[in-house]
């Protein structure tokens, strides 16, 4: 008893998905297997027309289906003040928390050494050209060894600009216990810490 | 800042598949977004014409590209004996093990009136005519709360037609540490203990 062939297939590709295994593959293709099939069309053609219509805006590098993003054609942004993110995904979570009225640039990865990705590989080299003196730009890369990599490589480059450069507040997630917290963020939280004022 | 439309469509879909929740569907369009075109393209084919080729054997009810399946139409078969199992991937794993030269019975689910699935709802019916006096009918239903259930619901049934009916064997996993094993699992162990012959 083999497998058919294209189920062989479907489970290659699906195995090919980041965090799906051989066997959450199969059983992905099974899955599809027992839905109807206007379901896995409509799986199959949205991710053919995602792919058609969606490209990054070529000014942040942010996706888009428009000529550049939503973000950079909002003339009520500030325009004095550039968040610099990893992934799309991590200027969508910004952009939920509701405190942000800047600009953005996604980098899309972060300066891994390990994994072979330079500082020629990240969208860095166009972000040189945003940055103007009196500006401010955060630093909003991962609080992980390569997003600080990356956040100290960045600062060295956009200081001699002119630009103010800052990183996002480490500390204590809402809502967390103190009992919970890892030393290192414990101790930054500490070194962190914010005059009250009434 | 919204998401295209064809994004969220695409977060939509993936959304739709056990095991992945907005989260990881946000990460999976992502990560297709930064694929080369090929890549998905391959996998958008892949899934429609797994759906195109594949449906079950009108036997036994496996998964297959032909008219009958493999198993059904391979004459090496032992015709006398029957291996019930749940879902395809079921019979596959049995096939790996290599331990049967039967012919397979796939139900398509178990019985879970918690989830509204009744008898009528699997491929019980389509069982009966191909059971006849004399034959063995394996039952390889999982060893849950459903399986069990399936495993009696079907012994009542097919008893009766005058085939002998077994249950796959319960006990530890083979490579499996005593000190381990649950105690249910252990009970089984020990009362379906095997005379050791030399």
């Amino acid at each position: 008893m083999k497998y058919p062939p294209s189920l062989v297939a479907l489970i290659r590709e699906l195995s090919r998905l980041p965090g799906v295994g051989p066997k959450s593959a199969q059983r992905l293709a099974f899955h599809l297997f027992e839905q109807p099939r206007e379901d896995t069309e409509r799986l199959a053609s949205a991710i053919m027309s995602a792919k058609r219509d969606l490209h990054t805006c070529p000014k942040c590098f942010n996706i888009t289906d428009r000529e550049f993003c939503d973000v950079c054609t909002d003339p009520a942004r500030d325009q004095e003040l550039i968040c610099v993110v990893e992934e799309p995904g991590d200027l969508i979570a910004i952009e939920r928390s509701g405190e942000y009225r800047g600009l953005y640039h996604v980098l899309h990865g972060a300066i891994s050494p390990m994994n072979g990705v330079g500082p020629d590989k990240l969208m860095i080299k166009p972000l040189l050209p945003r940055v103007a003196a009196g500006m401010e730009v955060i630093l909003a890369t991962s609080t992980t060894v390569e997003g600080e990599a990356t956040s100290l490589y960045l600062q060295r480059l956009l200081e001699p600009l002119g630009a103010t450069v800052s990183r996002i507040a480490y500390g204590l997630p809402v809502g967390g216990a103190l009992e919970y917290a890892d030393e290192v963020t414990l101790g930054r939280a500490l070194t962190g810490r914010q005059r009250l004022t009434r």
